[in-house]
């Protein structure tokens, strides 16, 4: 098996945890004698820095050329003052929207390893496996027109989907919910947005081409309840962009930390894979980003890109030993449980020898 | 103190929740020596059905015409496949247009009695005292242009926002926070929103104008998060209406029911109160709802429109000892807790005699 990663580890956190989980796929190449080639690309604050631009074009060929994209993080305060367009984020957009993936696979799992991690009580978050499948190219992210008037002292932006463009993800979160727990839950503002009047039309409509599978309408505000109150209800979550963002971080609290959160962006040219936690600059660079987002993010690339699905499941596995034999980065560690407390690389090496 | 209140109780449970709101007015009116009366007026599905129109217009009147408005709850799914212009929750929107209350004061307070309603941890919950400031008749929900073309089969909503709509909610929340603990958290989606840029730009202006009080900004998906995790960290979190909409009933699993949540909207012609829950048709009609949102929301009625601050603390303190002596409406009874489960009429009842 051969498969070419472009590796673009971006802003703060970012190059840390990416380096645990490219360390990672190279063990998986070595065991099952495969060949991983890794292309580095920049891409956010740091390529704003090198050259100008969130996103070069030296870096979005690289993307293209590749068999996957593995992204770090993105994001950086120096460049708070810039309008949106201008940001580190705007590279991400960019790529997002330049390799074409419109279906964002966030899982949300439990681990009874880590249950003293999350404000939820143990008996709530218990045996918890979501799948959120957010809509990535759509919505506010991209409608235009927007824009901030300065002279008007006005700004607009445009919530704005396609009948194609709600079909296309719909499918895939029924796809996914029939190899699963057979029930998607749409998230939608029905009550007051006709875009999720659209929404909600369309995904009923291609629900009957599933008939195995349940199908539930939620509105997004009883949705953020539900999520804590009854999470275990929920298997597949089909969500519009901006709901989809919102929710899977809320969503972080069930499994105790954003740093444990992969995600996988599939539907387009290349896959891209990033984990769901942000560029953390104020701990950037201190050894204390936990990398096993990154790490579960690179059994992603394994399952949907290179068809290792034993490969993947084999890292899943690791990192579940690792957390069961009390191995933790700050962000997941309790004061009072009795556990050892590692740094990025440690937790890395760790999850390499239970490989 | 004369008080002329519009009571306009709605759809679902919003009739027998209001109800047992109302008869609490009366008693603080009886016990104070006040002069409240009270006029009805139809507005939602039930105004729908009777007349055509979600808020006809002798029901408006009513409202412009009294010193407060008491709602009770807004929504029938017998009407959902209504556009949202048609629907019960448009007569919601067009009332809360129309009386120009910009300002939706949503308080999010952990009850040490229900502290095991709630599925977070009571380490997490213990204390927290938060209010949410939400904008009311901006953003998505009122933004034109607006439309569902079945032609085309593409929908759109506009997220709109001016200076001085974001100017005269800020002032709110900064006059609020400096009464209270003088922290304000507003939320933005900064990072990707032209209209969040300018929310966030004017929110830091204001913020000059009140330097006892300490600003901070969150990422909204961040936000999701945070309030989970460290509810205890905020005191007056401001946000536009879809944000607040979202965050406000999320943050309802920290009292351990949305049953429990009260809000007033302020700052335009007459005052609109409103428990937080919807109108719950599942349970319409068998006693099971919870009346202590609409009487909180009374409370509401008292401190923001008759400027009766210890007739609302009183009532509330009521509510805090009727929870206390072990009354439980089903929404907040847990199994196994030694309490007793009433109905909507005994709760009112229980509250009546503890004041
Ligand atoms: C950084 C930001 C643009 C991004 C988003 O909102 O999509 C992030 O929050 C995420 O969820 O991947
Ligand atoms: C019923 C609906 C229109 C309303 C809203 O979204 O504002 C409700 O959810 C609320 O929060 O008061």
């Amino acid at each position: 098996m051969r498969l070419k990663v472009a590796v673009l580890a971006g802003d703060g956190i970012g190059p840390e945890v990416t380096r645990e989980a490219t360390n990672i796929l190279h063990a998986v190449a070595e065991l099952g004698g495969h060949e991983f080639t890794f292309v580095e690309g920049l891409i956010g604050g740091v390529a704003i820095t090198d050259s100008g631009s969130p996103l070069p074009t030296a870096t979005l060929d690289a993307a293209l050329d590749a068999d996957a994209v593995l992204l770090g993080a993105v994001g950086d305060n120096k460049f708070n003052s810039l309008t949106p367009d201008k940001r580190p984020e705007a590279g991400l957009l960019q790529i997002r929207q330049a390799l074409g993936g419109f279906a964002n696979l966030r899982p949300s799992v439990a681990y009874t390893a880590l249950a003293g991690s999350s404000p939820l009580r143990p008996e709530v978050t218990e045996g918890v496996d979501i799948l959120f499948v957010r809509e990535l190219l759509g919505g506010l992210y991209f409608g235009a027109p927007r824009r901030w008037n300065k002279e008007t002292n006005e700004a607009i932006n445009t919530m704005r989907y396609t009948r194609d463009e709600v079909v296309r993800v719909a499918r895939v979160a029924f796809e996914l919910a029939s190899k699963r727990r057979k029930k998607v839950t749409s998230v939608d503002k029905a009550n007051v947005l006709e875009v999720s009047q659209l929404w909600r039309a369309t995904v009923t409509e291609i629900a009957k081409d599933y008939p195995e599978v349940t199908l539930e309408h939620q509105l997004v505000d009883s949705m953020a309840m539900h999520i804590m109150n009854i999470p275990r209800n929920f298997d597949v979550v089909l969500t519009e962009n901006l709901f989809g963002d919102i929710l899977s971080d809320e969503a972080g609290v069930i499994t105790g930390s954003l740093g444990m959160l992969p995600s996988a962006t599939i539907g387009g040219a290349v896959n891209l894979y990033e984990p769901v936690h942000g560029s953390a600059p104020d701990i950037a660079g201190t050894g204390k980003a936990n990398p096993l987002g990154a790490i579960l993010t690179a059994a992603m690339v394994l399952r949907h890109s290179a068809n290792l699905e034993q490969d993947a499941r084999a890292v899943e596995q690791a990192v579940l030993k690792v957390l069961e034999a009390g191995y933790r980065t700050a962000d997941i560690a309790r004061k009072g449980e009795n556990v050892q407390l590692v740094n990025t690389q440690e937790m890395g090496k760790h999850v390499h020898q239970a490989l």
